[in-house]
């Protein structure tokens, strides 16, 4: 999937911190099912507390979004991140007897802090589209790695995981964001986008946020 | 309905404002049906607008919420105000031949923009209680002269406006806010909300946003 | 004075609103020294509360800057404002009894909450470029309406008014300002700002504003 | 110095984080002298692009302060940083070859990102208290060092360092920091502080911020 024509730009423009990313050893871990379930929790952990913050980050999207119509699919996304998504490590969690309080209450990781405030941060320090350039990575990048795991896995205990982001309500999330990074970038940055005198920031803020999703990882193979 | 402890303590606080706002000409002339359809209509647009940057406004709540159940009812609202109340008016207006981009570029009138912005710099500016006390009047009264109207009204052409806001689903949404409110004064302020040095600059602020809808519905009978 | 490219062009733009502004019959109550000693003192306080949020917006500038040196300038127009231009007016109405507590607590009316807030959002919604265009009528327009009145009035109690917004350190500022909407124009938008699919936004926000200083020497006539 | 009545019980709050942050290894080898000079440039390069943040945050500080007098404190403040602070990175690193441009061009850290993203974002989800518990551990973590080195540092080549933040210039800036964060106290919390719900979060906040120094001093030892 190439989810709209901007996000394959921004892809390439990340170089190798892009493979690093979507390749890394925890995501193989994933794949194969090597990963070990106490930095799947750990992860899981984490990851709620991202989604809190990831969640806060869309609904900042409403508040910058220029049409009825973005601001309806940023709102549709809050929701479904707050209303489903979370829900889905809410019940992982509950499974191994750690309640929604006690996620909420956790410590946030250095990685987990320093990724979600810079999305956070760069939506209020600039436009819609400098926010969301670093949400793409993780919007997008799930999107990406759930149909590669879920082209290629094995046997696995994470096949729920897989199945979550590989399936057809995710991509289609992935399919709205794209399109509208790609009106986003149109209309603040006219019909040719790597023209712009702001492409470089653009880039240079997406693969920001993949090198943050890179200490993400890390930190979930270091409980 | 008294909508929670704060709400009732802040409507007291606005004295005489809140009266001028609930039982002013225009909320009359939707009771006894004399309202002319060109106030109305004039009114349905501004409404309009005046939802895109309210819905913004919760957006931001979710924003500044403390806790998942508070940032789950903020982007509930967010997306009810776009989803459902929005669309209210985007009906209407289509009867009369107005359709929504046309609607979403209209111009705001200044006691629009007074409203919306002061809203939405008071959660910029201060806390989640700040940015609740200026989005009450609108929220609550809504409810208030909703219930009023629905009780008094005679045969009027804006029983729809009427049994929108007198409506169950509108009712249990304020009481939600209702008891959000509470929920945030008792975190933000403790116990006793009202011997916090911070109560009067509340007050005031419930009281500006009150003002403001005053001089929304004067606008509505100024078209 | 032109103050730069950019802001010809976007006063040109807001068309018969610009001179409503600059040439509105308070202006010329300025000029020719008929304007009442009572319109003027309630216009020295609502402009007053109106540069406590303006020195907040271009703090709000600041923490959207691009460059260290764009960084300097806003910091420096903020701290001008608070311990200079404020303070004019804090001692002109030292003279007429009201001391600056009074000031700051006085009550904001409609058409300066309108303004203010409307130019603190465009930030908040926006980015550097679309905060400038709607801080650009005020900084700017007062440089423009300063110099007009210098070589045109006569005798008038106002000539202090007039002198502080000709005077060459004003004016020096109004330079720098054209020179930093220039730059952030040609950063944001390109070589060609006006073929960018931003610019009638960003003539819609400059004329809002514009709009919105009429409404402000309206409310000046209106004590 | 104990910087006011509120610092040293957040302080005291942030338990065996603080003096893992003001005796870090890095302070023992500014003080001793045994601190590398790569680690010493390599920290001033990360510290100018924390600066250039931490302007921002104390400009945004001045759009949520409830009082001129505050607005003047912060506003002061972030001029400081830019005008002063910063201007000794600069000269420090111009010796060394390394130009302002360069500087701010650098790529920032996880853990400069994580620290100043994470105290711009308590302004803009809470306020201005919520903003100064995240910008305590640094502005008077520094005073409070600087005076501990300099009453027992030997012979080291960062005595300019020290005498930088045990100046009176920073110190009284500290005491100013110190009063500012107690008058606000009072203000948003009311006569007895500890006694507010708000109390654990702030403490929390106060010992994130704590907590992320530390690791901006690993950092910086390892370049």
């Amino acid at each position: 999937m190439s989810y709209g024509r901007t996000f394959p730009l921004w892809r390439a423009a990340a170089g190798d911190h892009w493979s690093a990313y979507t390749r890394h050893a925890f995501v193989e871990g994933l794949r194969d099912g090597s990963l070990s379930r106490a930095a799947f929790l750990h992860y899981l952990v984490q990851d709620y507390l991202f989604l809190v913050q990831f969640a806060r980050a869309w609904a900042l999207a409403v508040t910058k979004a220029d049409t009825i119509e973005d601001m309806r699919i940023c709102a549709a996304i809050t929701r479904a991140l707050i209303d489903e998504e979370m829900r889905l490590h809410v019940g992982d969690c509950a499974e191994e007897g750690i309640d929604e309080n006690t996620l909420f209450a956790a410590e946030e990781r250095v990685g987990n802090l320093a990724y979600t405030r810079f999305v956070l941060d760069a939506g209020q320090g600039g436009d819609m589209l400098d926010l969301l350039a670093a949400l793409a990575p993780c919007a997008l990048g799930y999107g990406e790695i759930g149909l590669r795991l879920k082209a290629s896995a094995g046997a696995t205990p994470y096949s729920g995981w897989i199945d979550t982001y590989a399936g057809a309500d995710y991509q289609a999330g992935c399919a709205d964001i794209g399109a509208l990074i790609d009106r986003v970038a149109a209309r603040r940055l006219g019909p040719d986008p790597q023209s712009s005198p702001r492409w470089p920031d653009l880039c240079r803020t997406f693969t920001t946020a993949t090198r943050l999703e890179v200490g993400f990882w890390d930190m979930g193979l270091d409980p």
